[in-house]
């Protein structure tokens, strides 16, 4: 089956990209757009970067030493979207190959002699992940000897030892071609980088040893920390091994720690990832809008372990937080045009900043670049939106189950499903049985959806978050409809207490989407802008509905000594401020940007202040 | 003159370590320590480290590409000090110098291969002040000798290229040693370095130009930005330039790129540098109180910056940053027993933290640690310490000017006066006439000091910030006496609305010291209080002010997703919450702490809320 992760036991099992069929739509396009446009982007650019001549042996070597995963990202995205350039990539690859399985354009002649940095382990796992792709969407081929090749090489190598690479991402991977190939020993050696990380299994660095999650014994954990992206990717391999092995307490513990994170170290969005130095986790609570990191890699690493937790148990809030984090982050990382990215996505922009034609040195927020010096976000989303389908709906003995709502056509036991709906912009869906068949039809309600109801059958009822459950006693018959209706309608939402840094500041959300203040040029400035908490008002452009809120701009105070007994009395100017979905900042030209809005508690509101 | 500073011309001329003797107080005790145990201690780790073989020529080499730089802040201190173990030191350095001038343990025989990062120039700047240092304590020695050799080496390589370092520093250095020297060619090498940075001069990095102040000339800034180490250092040499040359023009800007990074770019302590990546200023007000870095030397290149403009100007308000930064930064580096010290100076800890033993590997806040990997702070508070009487106090022709109170002997033209106070504990400050002699003795006041008052010659008045200029018809007696008498008590202060991380918060400040809520091992948890705004207690503690405030214990919200429609009712459990001065945080085990605390809204509170 055609799907990137396809566990051997769990609540819910996988469709693939052969079951579910996006047609245009919110995703559909995208997906699309990342086919036809970002894929052929990204190749051109490590062809200009020379980090695909790289493995035709020329030199001098170019590009970062992970450099490499970026090219087997690009074939796992061209594998899922077969695209007709992978059997040239991959052959190119497939020459850089030593006999003994060794591939590497960093470090041939100098094998793991740098376990903390050098990313071996880790340019492997992206490779075998390709492999997969190419195995369950095409079968054998060059790629796939070459990841065999590769993954016994490692077997061999580390299956005795007490090493491990500085880079989680192997793990995920071993299990994944365990699960494709039957190969036992994978499976085995991802169970044991697990759990001899921590151990310790690396040397000290500057960021400390829970930068690469080797701080202590993955079952010591109590909480994501560290670098982002590793952490994700790490947790991704431990519930892959925990499923393959029946280990229900690693489950547990990796279901514990998934809480313990969202409820304390995650942004409204979804993303993860507080602190630019070291790219990591911050402290519990340490949430700030404006130095987000919240890298896209990152969202995209969480989306892959929720739907792994999602398959695991069935729990719809791995499902809402996979959500929240597809529109939030993944939908944002690419500008419209699916040729710049966003590295870091973080909740507030004080400076406007202009879009960058070239190469970005750095991971600063605020800035669509076309490439980067570390280009791991733009590789990452091809992928990920190439495999994107496989995440939308999964099935059970009972039936299908629809997590994600975007115009698709779902096909499951003779059932064909076609889902339509311009969902998020509303939450009207429409599920129509275009051929019939049996089951149950199991359809999300997101936690926010308080008072959505279902229809089919002449009938319509309440449903609360979760999954609705729609039966017909009979089996369905072509022509048979559901209908969902999710109350997607704006909200005022506010944070936790103990998340400092908005402290006195409110969102609007609307369905799945977190909105945003986007001011072009800075006008008006949203230093200055208090908003009132009156309904926001909605308009339509372009098919985007966008909000507007009421709200007071403060007078600017004077500059001098900014601590002071009292500050000066805000002002009272009203003005109307234009929210966008946060997805779409950005694409505007130079602006400042903010999700968390100060609340006014001027004469002019008639709503409560929110202290504290 | 033995000071670190001589300008020729300015407002105020600086009085040197011979003429300000401080006597035990706040800050006799620890320029006594620094002396006795902190010399040593640095001593000590520099040879452990190896960092002092690397002049014996020791190979493999040890420390980083700067670590010269450390036994040359350690040499000007022990200069300053008139420390003997100066010219064992001094003569292993001088073993390491080549023929030519050139000297450096990291580069020598790749010389001036790397401009970005090399930091050779930088070395140089200090060693360039130790040099100084030396000669107007003691003269002409092998270290001074040792110092003409490299700077005129400096000049014959550099003065007609159009190369500089990526770490400003020997700019303020070479104009220092022409004031002590007289030759010009060091200050017109000090002026092209300044000139030609941002043309640019140096290449592009990962943090962009500005990182090094080299993305636009310094002429065109409109205020401090990247590496606040580099910026502070960087504009000391200019305001010396402007000075030595006559450019008020340059002067000016140099003010104005003050004045705003003031207003927007400094912390409540005085510290500056809001990001730990790149160890940088960030946008305007972006001042996160937990992940403040305000790394040690940053704050003493602040006062360093400070205390030029202030001679240059006479303006109080550089006074007036000097002291915050020097009680709440520079105070705050060292622990109290003067073996570890601080490297970033946040103003919030959530997690408490141990002290450590051995090397920081990491510059985290929160953690004193006795040497670190890059150990600047600790050997920049050794030459600062040593050198602080000189900037105490300065003269016009009208007569003395007092900056900051200690107890303190000053001399000047004959006249002799006795500081006595127990400040900054109390705001009681008496001058005592131990010999009299002619002129005026200003004596600054505060800019948070309204109400002061001075006595002498049996009348007593009202005095506003500023200097509060005191005169003596015929001169003063021996046995005048002049009282100045600050109001210092507890204040509550609120930060400027633009500073989204401390919204709906307020501090406590008392005379010159920011206080905090230090709570060890978070007992009481200090995310959960909120303060009330009464009047703060005040008990005192072994000779320290410490306050109490009312505050309420807020309910802790359960754990879950974090943003909700309306947060739980806050609780009001009555608690009373304990400041300590922030300098004295993190000397009693492992501990939370914030300065800025959130106000609370409960029905406890009498007082006003906060939001905006």
């Amino acid at each position: 089956m055609a799907s990137p992760v396809l566990p051997s036991s769990g609540v819910l099992s996988p469709l693939g990209l052969d079951a579910i069929q996006p047609t245009p739509g919110f995703w559909g396009d995208r997906i699309v757009l990342n086919r036809e446009v970002t894929i052929a982007h990204c190749q051109e650019w490590m062809e200009r970067e020379g980090w695909i001549a790289n493995f035709r042996g020329e030199r001098p070597r170019r590009g970062r030493e992970f450099s490499d995963s970026e090219i087997y990202k690009l074939l796992e995205g061209m594998a899922w979207a077969d695209h007709p350039g992978l059997p040239e990539l991959a052959e190119t690859v497939a020459r850089a190959q030593e006999s003994d399985g060794y591939l590497n354009t960093r470090w041939s002649g100098a094998r793991y002699t740098d376990f903390e940095w050098g990313h071996e382990l880790y340019c492997y796992g992206h490779l075998i992940q390709a492999g997969v792709a190419r195995l369950r969407t095409h079968g054998e081929d060059e790629l796939t000897q070459v990841v065999r090749r590769a993954a016994d090489h490692i077997c061999d190598r580390f299956m005795a030892t007490t090493e491990t690479c500085g880079h989680p991402e192997v793990e995920m991977a071993l299990v994944e071609l365990y699960r494709a190939t039957g190969t036992e020993r994978y499976l085995e050696m991802a169970r044991r980088f697990v759990e001899r990380r921590g151990l310790p299994a690396l040397g000290d660095i500057e960021f400390g040893r829970g930068y690469f999650q080797d701080d202590m014994p993955v079952r010591q954990a109590r909480v994501f920390r560290g670098h982002a992206v590793r952490a994700l990717y790490l947790a991704c391999g431990v519930v892959d091994v925990a499923v393959e092995t029946g280990d229900t307490e690693l489950l547990k513990l990796a279901e514990a720690q998934w809480e313990r994170t969202v409820a304390r170290r995650t942004y409204l969005t979804g993303g993860m990832g507080s602190r630019h130095s070291g790219e990591s986790f911050g402290d519990d609570y340490e949430l700030p809008p404006d130095r987000a990191y919240s890298e896209t890699c990152a969202g995209i690493a969480s989306f892959m372990l929720s739907h792994r937790l999602l398959l695991a148990t069935g729990d719809v809030r791995y499902a809402d937080l996979a959500e929240r984090t597809l529109y939030n982050v993944l939908a944002t990382g690419p500008a419209l045009d699916g040729r710049s990215f966003f590295y870091a996505n973080p909740l507030q922009v004080r400076v406007p900043a202009e879009p960058l034609d070239g190469i970005n040195l750095a991971s600063e927020g605020g800035l669509r670049s076309p490439w980067f010096t570390v280009s791991c976000c733009p590789s990452n989303i091809v992928r990920t939106f190439a495999s994107l389908p496989a995440y939308l709906a999964a099935t059970d003995p009972s039936g299908v189950w629809i997590h994600h709502y975007t115009p698709a056509e779902i096909r499951h036991d003779g059932l064909v499903l076609r889902v339509e709906t311009d969902y998020p912009w509303s939450g009207e869906i429409t599920v129509r049985v275009a051929e019939g068949g049996p089951g149950r039809i199991s359809l999300r309600v997101p936690s926010w959806a308080q008072g959505a109801t279902i229809s089919h059958g002449g009938s319509r009822r309440a449903v609360s978050p979760g999954y609705a459950v729609a039966e017909a006693e009979s089996g369905w018959r072509t022509g048979d409809v559901i209908s969902l209706d999710l109350p997607v309608t704006s909200r005022w939402t506010v944070p936790d207490s103990r998340i400092d840094a908005v402290r006195g500041s409110v969102a609007v959300e609307r369905g799945p989407l977190v909105y945003c203040a986007e001011s072009v040029a800075d006008d008006p400035p949203l230093a200055e802008v208090r908003v009132l908490r009156s309904e926001p008002a909605e308009r339509v452009v372009d098919g985007v509905v966008e909000l507007d809120v009421e709200a007071a701009l403060a007078r600017p105070e004077p500059d001098g000594w900014p601590y002071t007994p009292e500050n000066p009395r805000e002002g009272a100017e009203p003005v109307t401020l234009r929210l966008v979905p946060y997805h779409r900042w950005g694409n505007r030209g130079p602006a400042t940007m903010r999700v968390w809005l100060p609340v006014a508690s001027n004469p002019l509101s008639p709503g409560r202040t929110l202290c504290g």
